[in-house]
């Protein structure tokens, strides 16, 4: 029986996938040159597919890594001389924290227990904060962080470093507060009244979830989730305020790295080229499918996210047994759905299976007492409710 | 027309990949867990099929990577505090030079001519070397480095490092000095007399190159040259003794990187994982050409590389106008055959291309007056001569 994959990540191809494949090698992609105007031509589609899919500025520089993991390590070595901050509420934003204690740097965290958000008000950020790291959608837990709570710290932070009270800051307010920062964040800029840098991880939302590149500095993601691809590629964008910061450490002689920090991979880009050979199929792939989201319109996908996490979340709500792990509403991921199983993992898995289906376990500690759903674009609402449809036969 | 590919890499693929791809997706290897009993499987195989073809010892370590590349920055972070002394000869063996200086490290280096080998010899290791960076293949230059000649490298270190006198070791007694290295190499450890390590490029040499393990610390080398795979992986080879290094430098409290150090790297390789999602078809496909290398027999590779090179070579020591780039023909390396062109690549690249046939231009200075032929177990004996009548008939 063919099999539906609504597994986290590797997941289910996007269903063009296979045929974009076939191309690549008919049209000989492996072997051509990574030096050669072919690679550089891919390199620039990818590359402009991403910035019109993602509304990324065109003065952010894409960079293409190994995995979201290595992001993590890139981000930590050329943006942090000492100081970060980490919002921790599960094992992918623990891991950021941990590779910044690895590099030797000085990480400070705020954690909740997982499952929960973050009350953003509460959050106190460390004065010497240099760069504060967000894992907007925790992989292993479904719990995402608005990203107006990620625009209200951001601009939190730049009102204490251009020394304003922020005390008249309201949550009511938060219409206004985003669509006023923009030139708050601009001419704070310009004057040199700098907040700290937002690293954020987006590996399980993007290109579902909406980005304001201004308010964000480094956004990560890596290619075997939305976007249906095969494992193997990171992608990491980085506003000029984030590069300057990597040239400035360089400057004063911190180590940022080799063939990776952003100098360089900065240097190479521009030519639409890496340093090293890099996954030339993964990239070429990517160009693709960022096509088809286009064509499909990015509008269309979004709905549809939401959609089907809508229909999955309102069987779990009136399930008897199986309920959301993520209780309060506004925290739950729409692409990465978590359900508290009652210690019965082990048996719906297979379940599952034999009927078709693919989902993950619970991760970690919770490996026996949740599933873990993707809803990402691969996934068809027919499948969302085939899959349910199977549950209901349990 | 249908092109054949004797670039150095990114490649021709190797002929059965095609069919690989194909099973992989019919059997769904790019959706599925890398935490899962089939990934690791795939790993285990992989890693075993390495092994039995290059004949890694069962105690070496062997880690996956993005690349060739990133295995350089993750030797020099590992294994050397201070000091790393490097054989330069062409662009590669400079880019790892490079990278121990940006990770700040005291690089020290010796230099030849490009085209030239190393006077073994002659070469003066600085006392304080931690590890010795040798590039076995230069597949800008097309120049190897014999491999006696690295090992008589070790093996007079050592000898120095244990204040043995070298003075009576002489050339002549190469083969003397091979055999007896092993034992030497052995007791010298148990008793605490190690030398430097070694870290070995066979990029463009693997798995042609008989590696003398018990000699090569490091080994590296990534899929898209002789394996013929699409690019995006890296394989790197770890000795007891090189991973003890890492450990110790890590307790002594050096930084050697966050989720690809080598100790996080050995924690999961021994559950046959990696930290991160790593590139899963990448992997499943090495491990299936290693099986068809395997089937077909390392010996048999061997002496067909031999042949062709030799056909090769042959035709272009008696060409009256493009002559090999390398004269010596001790340093002429079998698998990445440079041609000297009288300036004429911008005439014969296209005029090969007409003809089906892609091969690489020079490297860097010697863009326009080199090329480069690739002679990997993807291209046969009669394309080979196929390619030498098109030559011919210039």
């Amino acid at each position: 029986m063919k099999k539906v994959y609504f597994t986290v990540g590797p997941t289910q191809l996007y269903p063009t996938v296979k045929e974009h494949i076939k191309t690549a090698i008919r049209e000989d992609i492996p072997s051509i040159s990574h030096r050669g105007k072919r690679f550089a031509d891919i390199y620039k589609q990818t590359a402009d597919n991403l910035r019109r899919l993602m509304g990324i500025p065109s003065d952010y520089h894409i960079f293409f890594l190994g995995s979201a993991t290595e992001a993590m390590e890139r981000i930590i070595q050329n943006t942090v001389k000492s100081h970060s901050f980490h919002l921790v509420n599960g094992a992918f934003s623990k891991k950021f924290f941990t590779i910044a204690l690895q590099l030797g740097k000085m990480a400070e965290k705020i954690e909740v227990p997982l499952g929960r958000g973050f009350d953003i008000k509460s959050i106190k950020i460390p004065e010497q904060t240099e760069c504060i790291c967000i894992t907007q959608n925790e992989t292993s837990t479904g719990v995402s962080v608005p990203t107006s709570d990620i625009y209200y710290l951001k601009h939190v932070m730049q009102s204490c470093h251009s020394e304003r009270s922020v005390s008249g800051v309201e949550e009511s307010h938060a219409t206004k507060l985003l669509s006023g920062m923009r030139s708050l964040h601009s001419s704070a800029d310009s004057v040199g009244m700098t907040g700290p840098l937002v690293a954020l991880d987006v590996v399980s939302s993007a290109p579902y979830v909406r980005i304001d590149f201004s308010l964000a500095d480094m956004t990560f993601f890596s290619v075997q989730k939305l976007f249906g691809l095969p494992a193997g590629l990171g992608v990491l964008i980085v506003s000029p305020k984030a590069f300057e910061k990597s040239k400035n450490l360089f400057e004063k002689g911190a180590g940022i790295g080799s063939y990776h920090n952003f100098l360089v991979m900065e240097e190479y880009s521009r030519k639409y080229q890496a340093h090293e050979t890099p996954n030339v199929l993964g990239i070429y792939l990517l160009g693709k499918v960022c096509n088809d989201f286009l064509e499909k319109g990015i509008d269309t996908i979004r709905k549809e996210t939401e959609e089907k996490a809508r229909v999955i979340y309102e069987y779990f709500d009136n399930h008897a047994k199986y309920k959301p792990g993520v209780r309060e509403k506004k925290f739950r991921s729409l692409t990465t759905i978590v359900i508290d199983t009652q210690g019965e993992t082990a048996k719906i898995l297979p379940y599952l299976a034999e009927n078709g289906f693919i989902v993950s376990s619970g991760y970690g500690e919770f490996k026996e007492n949740q599933i873990r759903i993707a809803n990402f674009p691969s996934i068809s609402l027919e499948d969302a409710e085939r899959l349910l449809g199977v549950f209901a036969s349990t």
